[in-house]
C-alpha cells in the first residue's frame, strides 16, 4: 500500500495590485483546507516599494504555514504590453519568494488548473469557485485571487499524485 | 558653493538571461566609473532558479559596493507577450533587490537614457557604447548590458544632478 504523506502546497495567483494566495495539505487522496488570503499592494506607492510589498507579504505567509511545495499560475497574458509588462514584475516576485524558501515552485497554465478543479479545460470564475467549494467544503477565500490560488494549489495536488502514482505503477513493474 | 557629496548610482539593465549593472560615482559635475558586469542565469534551470540567481546574483553586487541610489531601465515592450512576461519578471527581481537593501529606485526610459548619454532621445547601441567611454574613460564593460547599465547609471546622475541644481536656484531665490 502506498505510503501516505502529509504534503502542504502553497497555490499562488500572482497580480501586482493583489496576489492570492492558499495552502491546502494533500494525505494520500484527499485534500484539506488549510488557509488562503490576499497580499495587497499599495497603488500610491512607486514601483520597487509595491514589490517590497509582495515581497514581503508572501514571506510572511511562507514564514507562518511553512508550506513545502509551491505552484505559480502560468498566466498569460491579454494584448496590453504594460499591463504583461505588470503582471511579470509581480509573477517573478510570487516565483522568487518560495524559490529562496527552498521550495520547488511549480507552473500550471490556466487551462490546466481548470482542467484539474472543474475537469474541463474552460469555465468561468464561479465554476471554479464553486468546485474549490465542493472539493474543500471548508475553504474560506476573501478575494478572486485568493479562490484562484486555492484552485492552482490543488492543480497541484492533483499532478503530484499523478506523477507518484505512474512512479508506484513503475516501481511494480520493475519489481514484477 | 555648492556642498560636493560623493553619490554611488548602480544602473541595472534587467533581463532573464543576463541582466547588466554597473557603478558610477557621481561627485559634484564629475563622474567616476567604479565597476561593471552581468550577472547570468541559467537557460537549463527553471524559472524560479533562474530568478533565484538573478537574485542573488544583484544581492553580491549590492553587498560589494554598497550604492547608494538605483537606477533601472523602463524597458517597453516588443510586441510579443511571452518575451515581455519574461522581461517582466526579470525586472521585477531587478527592482526588488535594491529596494529590499533600503535603496530609492528610479526608472528610466530608453529614451531618457539616450538623450543623457548621447544627447538625442534617439541612436543605436554603438552610439551609447561611445559616449560611455567619452563620459567615463576608465569605463569597461564586459557585455552590452553592462554598457547598458552605465548609461542608466550615468542617465540618473544627470537628472539627480539637475533636480539638485533647481533645488538650489529654488533655495538662492527664497534667500534673495
Amino acid at each position: 500500500m502506498a505510503h501516505s504523506e502529509t504534503t502542504r502546497i502553497i497555490g499562488i495567483d500572482p497580480g501586482l495590485r493583489r496576489t492570492g494566495w492558499g495552502l491546502v495539505e494533500s494525505v494520500g487522496n484527499s485534500l484539506r483546507f488549510i488557509a488562503s488570503g490576499t497580499v495587497r499592494s499599495d497603488g500610491d506607492s512607486d514601483l520597487a516599494s509595491r514589490l517590497c510589498q509582495l515581497h514581503d507579504g508572501l514571506s510572511d505567509v511562507l514564514h507562518s504555514h511553512s508550506p513545502h511545495e509551491a505552484a505559480v499560475e502560468a498566466t498569460f497574458v491579454n494584448k496590453d504590453a504594460t499591463a504583461t509588462l505588470k503582471l511579470g514584475q509581480a509573477r517573478g516576485i510570487a516565483m522568487l519568494v518560495p524559490a529562496l524558501a527552498g521550495l520547488a515552485v511549480a507552473e500550471y497554465a490556466p487551462n490546466a488548473v481548470k482542467k484539474a478543479v472543474i475537469g474541463v479545460g474552460h469555465g468561468d470564475k464561479k465554476q471554479i469557485h464553486m468546485m474549490v467549494k465542493v472539493l474543500m467544503p471548508k475553504a474560506q477565500f476573501d478575494t478572486d485571487d485568493a479562490a484562484d490560488a486555492l484552485a492552482i494549489a490543488i492543480c497541484h495536488a492533483h499532478h503530484r499524485q499523478s506523477a507518484a502514482g505512474r512512479l508506484r505503477l513503475a516501481a511494480k513493474a520493475g519489481a514484477a
